[in-house]
């Protein structure tokens, strides 16, 4: 259990959203925003014939990182929650999820750090999708 | 002029969005960020009377802190830009300071952080719809 | 093999630091980091006997969780590295664990989110130390 | 007058540091985070010939990024202050305001947005150590 669901879990306010799956968005997110970090830089390390080709690629990881970063401490607060702050949060967490993804997978056979990055963004698109459409669901 | 200005005015790719508006939507999340800080701060310094009362508007002020600074730093970036992941965030935003904007205009006359960090939600929120429209046009 | 392990693994810059222990900091920092800002939160959302005496606690929370996030990020990445900006920055992340385990502690009798932030607290305070000490020795 | 000295000023916990500098600093380290985060970009943007070259540059800015916004929101904090945790922090971010200068220095007669961010850090770290300065006489 990690500390996300440990702490959903001991959190004094009802929690009317599904634990499990915000526990595992969180963690998503979390771990995302760390590997997109992590490329940005692995990418700035790649030699000078290949570092031109990853310029959108690093910017895109930049975005990334710090959207999912802010998403990730914006569900991580169940108190006073306005449903509708998260849920534009979440939808700007997509596109940016989806267009880092897109961008990694372009390198993914050149830079195995784009292939990782790639995985950690599709898996946190998809988890941060399945939330969305339980937030919909509980509106 | 601002550091957010200067930095359009030498930045190496072509700018298509107009860079008055953009540099004044960058200073006005920024300093909006740090009022927020400092209101959700100044709110856990009052009165134990008057604290509990004040644990939403702290945690609008926590959302919206993080994301304005998100917001600031994805408009910052010109390179590779993908105009969709702007306007998901800043839309994001909007929902965030209207949320905190009303948060702290309910304690505006008890506490005038909340008034000095309401107006700061206000008129960043302003700022970042006529950006919003500027970017809609130009779509 | 957690994200943070893996960008290591596939880093295209010679890493000379130890990279288990390195990918431990980054993953305790980031998790860390999470357990503060809902442990803010969930301090936020006690009684309104108890919050007056959660206010020292909430802060620390949020300068710990602001400071793990931006330590981890500082350790994600090894390209053109200054040893002397990440000792730095984990000298403050030490300060700041030291402080919100501290806090937390006074609290974890009365509230089970602070007993599971003062371990997330403790433990990250242990690893990024024996991290400094590793950096120490390779100077 | 800014919104960092506005919050300053209706803060309800004494103030014990000198709030003028407190906000010049506070100011100072949120600009020159912002410029940090855009020069970064602009590095990014520039030609496939200068951009290898840049590599260390983009990455001590988005550390100074990163570094500078943390540490803003540390002073932002009033509420139950620790000032160790503070001057631990301060002392990251005159690291890393020095490391950054340093490497825009190098790039200042090549691209105008390098020297532009270089008078953000040296400007930044200047207030920075005057804080610190008198943090260490009130202590």
């Amino acid at each position: 259990m990690t500390y996300a669901a440990r702490m959903l879990d001991t959190h004094p306010v009802e929690i009317t959203v599904d634990r499990k799956q915000l526990a595992d968005a969180i963690d998503a997110l979390t771990s995302c925003s760390q590997a997109c970090t992590a490329c940005a830089d692995a990418c700035l390390g790649e030699s000078a014939e290949a570092l031109p080709g990853l310029a959108r690629c690093i910017r895109d990881n930049l975005d990334c990182a710090d959207i999912c970063d802010t998403t990730a401490r914006v569900l991580s607060r169940r108190t006073g929650d306005d449903p509708a702050v998260g849920r534009a949060q979440l939808e700007g967490a997509v596109r940016a999820l989806k267009r880092c993804g897109d961008s990694c997978a372009e390198h993914r056979d050149a830079h195995e750090h784009c292939a990782v990055c790639e995985q950690a963004c599709r898996d946190t698109e998809r988890i941060v999708q399945e939330l969305l459409s339980g937030i919909g669901l509980s509106r």
